[in-house]
């Protein structure tokens, strides 16, 4: 894909990511490290908890979109730097699930204080194969004039 | 820790994590799964950037915030489940950071459709050691009431 600057951008422009699937046992592992709760790291815990069977950690989920939006979601030159955002999880994501990232421009903002820099702010909608959205993200992220 | 309920909580209430490092080959692994860009994964070529040197990516930084909190952070019985909330990361984590969280209720509120259950609005501060501030995370927990 051609790398974007902020001349590149426009609201209502759209970006399409790859898929990625989780396993089980990815679920797990990255339980395991960073949200090491029941429902995330054990099936069988997970039948009697609020989620009614193994489901990925919403941070597991964030950093897959993450992952998604890096490689092939949205090409901006040099990289993608958020500096924060609004992230919801509507829906579990499950063993098995295929996701993917389809990201909407809603704002572009050049810089008041630093001419050869912007913000554009993107929302990023992940949704599993069936269409159901497991994760919400608007970031704001830090993007370069050109020639700069 | 004992484990709270929605009636044990209320505004103003403080909570503080253990603590945990990141190593520069943690932040490069993770960097590897989720967020493979080059300020993330080559100390060479992070001096050349934006950063200045490696960096964890912001989502790590979330991971590792998520995981004080479950193992120190907050004893919410039936464990920590957040529908969301806004993040932001005003400073780059470093290699040999270490994390600690600050977290405060902000809200309690009892939900009016299911008499077992509320949300709690917290807001988590993960500073390193010199106190700066790595990450600002403001999320909705779901938490049960005592006897549901």
């Amino acid at each position: 894909m051609k790398e974007l600057f902020l001349e590149d951008f426009a609201v209502g422009q759209r970006f399409i990511s790859d898929t990625r699937a989780l396993t089980a046992e990815e679920i797990k592992a990255f339980a395991a490290s960073f949200d090491p709760q029941p429902f995330h790291t054990d099936e069988i815990a997970a039948k009697a908890s609020f989620f009614r069977g193994l489901a990925a950690s919403g941070w597991h989920t964030a950093a897959v979109t993450m992952s998604l939006l890096v490689k092939s979601g949205m090409p901006i030159s040099g990289g993608l730097i958020g500096a924060g955002g609004e992230i919801e999880w509507p829906r579990a994501v499950r063993p098995g699930d295929v996701l993917q990232v389809e990201s909407e421009v809603l704002a572009v903002a050049p810089s008041r204080s630093r001419p050869e820099r912007g913000m554009i702010t993107v929302k990023s909608v992940t949704k599993n194969l069936k269409g159901e959205v497991v994760q919400v993200l608007t970031s704001k992220m830090l993007v370069w004039k050109k020639g700069s």
